[in-house]
């Protein structure tokens, strides 16, 4: 270790550890704690927090990074201490470029806008919520401009912090193609949505025992529950302390059987992320996914690409079937894959099918970019929403609630996000066409082997954290860039197929 | 606030802060992390503990310090402020006079002398934890010797802390007086242990229905799920993260009804104090319980005095009986009474019944008395333990596993800890014989009305954390300094009466 980065290195270390405190409170927070500890335990994380920044964001640390980007101080580094001073170089051009004021004021009116976004949905009352969301806006293109590189967009800053490798180009090319390829084709579907029965779902399903077969479905994938555990929560999520404690909740209703089936299995796909991290990694500031595409790629292979196929469910479904022989026994497995990949646009992005999530997510992404190029004012967004929801779905929202005001993310100041979702399933389909060509993934699976899928993925994206980046990990994998075709493609042919076209 | 005291506070919030999250690990470890997740928690946790302490002790701290303690500052400072620089000081006093590499390798033998503990236990091997305990008990005595008073004995700077209230003193005069008035009673009642058949409490108990049931107990006695969860551990036990956020744990066994219905009674007393703290105190140095032996008096006041009287059971059995009504159903409530109660000597002191319990106590006292004093080796421990069990309870132990072995406390050289325990039961009697005299408590009992027990003890006891010691708590509320008067003759009165002597 270079004796510079040695000097950092007990900084780095109180960061991690003030940092895995504070997810442990999340974590508790949505699984465990009282409800009135909040206001109390907030004071907490809030002092946790400015110690986590205070730790980082200092005379010494700066002094020290600034020497380690010197081309002699980097000659000493490994791949590993690159990788971090990289990620910390990207906390200060983040963090630095914002007065400590504003950005102060800007995380005190996140928590004001929050609750008035949840009222605002509650009561349907856009014009309720507008007025948070414009300061919202105005700060988050201040704090862009701070940051904006020539010739780069506003925008483009706020994409940068959840994948560094797409930006409006690369975006604009992805979202060009589905919407092309995909509106006709859903389109056909929607005229043909009633050749699928699936009624069956939303018979009842008793939560016990749904919660001992997601169980059973999580270990079948891999889940280590050794270095993991499941609980409950409102909104399934998955967080990880360290890679030898990766934890995933699900939620559990009555009258739908897909519904906690699929989260624990998208949750177990981000969880196998994490766990299979490498131990030189984890604990350090690229110990974790290395993008929120490349995490999302992982659960969507296994939620969509794997869950959803007849041959991951031919040696399981009799078990799903036995745990349910009153509902299921006269469902055929032809019948249930049928089901669990019916495609039926919609208006809430969180319910969408497999097909139409993408055109969601490109409606936000335009909406988007359109606020921060100055296209469009808050007070025409629902507008904007409800025309595109039009043109791509076919539907228009009958009240704000279910069209501009679905999503929290805006509250918080979250602009750049949405992409990731898609990105991550088209990065799916382009893993799984080289996963098909290495090997015979649809025997494996036919025959309840899931290790030399979960294998591949281990050696070639999760060992490596976020020591690469998304398009570093897609290159020496598959030989390409990331290519949307395969996305395309497979989604084109999976349903084509299904409603025969 | 004083202006000096203004300065201290981000110390101390900083310190609350670090302290919160390693109370939260803690909850954690014990309740829900992974298996494989302690080695590298440990990490984090280690380093937030070295943070705590820098948080604490440094030179601006102590420079604060010790003007807050000069006469002219103490004129300026509230109460609270008061007792927080008085806990503060003692912190000093524990921490400071310890040289830091001498701390730091007793706490890497305590974690090695846990292991030892838990083989040799197992191995039935006093012997190989000799060695350990022997190193353990010389670090326990040099530190004490630092900070020896003049006319103090080693053991009194342990038992201070624990309880600044109790020194060698006090607690002869306690355990003489109990040696000399329960013995005898002792011997007379295990004559009679066959007059009680308990043999229902070891039927088979569905744990989902003991779980229920318990749940509901707790909240009968007052714990506010607002304010608090139970979980399930190994031990039980309560944890607390402010006032607002008080959790407790419980276990179950499915052959002993008893088990988990007294443990959850027992932790609820506890939780019931930490809950009960004044929003003033919480998140502070005193915004805890004031001492383990206050702490113990409302655990067992719950556990054993209200809990195991007929007056509390009168209106609540019935539901016990229908939620077990194969096993209940020919039980009467005067025979559950009777069962509850039965006396019965035990060589193990975590399952001894109330009235044999303090023998457990004074056997560790006397044996921690001759080894800080230098009247016993360690190798001649397990012969003193075997001489005063056979002594006090007539019983010798066939092995050290449940003899000299069978606790974990000294092993990470917690000296000076047991007594609380007794302390904690004498001050239950003396505390319910006041509010005896204050309300008409057995009629409450018999409504199912514990309100008016619990607003006594919190405005008398809880509310004030550790703002008065438990000298002045028990003055201010009974008028009498400590008197272990009343715990002989509720123990005498008890058990003369149940065994009709």
């Amino acid at each position: 270790m270079s004796k510079t980065f040695e000097k950092l290195q007990p900084f780095l270390d109180k960061a991690m550890a003030i940092e895995t405190a504070r997810s442990l409170f999340e974590w508790d927070d949505q699984t465990m704690a009282p409800f009135e500890a909040a206001d109390y335990t907030s004071k907490v994380v809030g002092i946790l927090s400015d110690e986590y920044m205070k730790c980082l964001i200092n005379d010494d640390v700066r002094r020290l990074l600034k020497k380690l980007k010197e081309d002699k101080e980097q000659e000493e580094l490994t791949d590993k201490e690159k990788a971090i001073i990289k990620k910390l170089d990207k906390i200060y051009e983040q963090l630095e470029s914002i007065p400590p004021e504003e950005f102060k004021a800007f995380n005190e009116l996140t928590i004001v806008a929050g609750r008035a976004w949840n009222k605002a949905k509650k009561d349907n009352n856009y014009e309720y919520f507008a007025p948070y969301l414009k300061k919202i806006i105005e700060y988050k293109k201040k704090f862009a401009g701070y940051r904006v590189k020539k010739g780069q967009k506003p925008y483009e800053v706020l994409l940068g912090d959840f994948d560094e490798c797409f930006g409006i180009k690369e975006l604009d090319i992805f979202f060009d193609k589905i919407k092309k390829e995909i509106i006709p084709l859903l389109k056909q579907i929607s005229k043909k949505s009633d050749d699928i029965d699936k009624s069956y779902n939303f018979l009842t399903y008793d939560v016990e025992k749904q919660k001992k077969f997601c169980k059973y479905l999580s270990g079948y994938l891999g889940f280590d529950f050794n270095k993991g555990v499941i609980a409950e929560s409102a909104h399934p999520f998955t967080l990880n302390l360290h890679n030898h404690d990766v934890r995933i909740t699900n939620h559990f209703k009555e009258n739908n059987l897909e519904s906690a089936i699929f989260s624990v299995i998208h949750e177990t796909g981000h969880a196998l992320y994490e766990m299979n991290i490498d131990d030189s990694l984890t604990q350090t500031l690229v110990g974790t996914g290395t993008s929120m595409g490349m995490h999302e790629s992982q659960s969507r292979l296994f939620e969509n690409i794997i869950g959803r196929s007849e041959e991951f469910w031919t040696p399981i479904y009799s078990k799903l079937v036995e745990t349910y022989p009153e509902n299921m026994k006269n469902i055929s497995l032809e019948q249930f894959i049928k089901g669990i990949n019916k495609s039926e646009p919609g208006l809430i992005r969180t319910e969408a099918d497999e097909l139409s999530y993408p055109l969601h997510i490109i409606i936000r992404y335009e909406i988007e970019k359109a606020i921060f190029s100055g296209e469009v004012d808050v007070d025409n967004l629902p507008d904007l929403w409800n025309r595109k929801y039009q043109e791509y779905l076919g539907l228009t929202p009958t009240n704000d609630s279910e069209g501009i005001l679905q999503d929290i993310h805006w509250s918080f100041g979250e602009f750049g996000y949405f992409p990731s979702y898609a990105i991550g399933s088209a990065i799916s389909s382009q893993l799984y066409a080289k996963i098909k060509d290495v090997m015979p993934v649809n025997d494996y699976l036919k025959e309840g082997n899931i290790t030399p899928i979960r294998e591949f993925l281990r050696d070639n994206i999760h060992k490596y954290g976020a020591t690469k980046n998304t398009t570093q990990l897609l290159k020496d994998v598959t030989g390409e860039d990331f290519n949307a075709d395969y996305y395309v493609e497979y989604l084109k042919d999976k349903f084509e197929k299904l409603y025969g076209l």
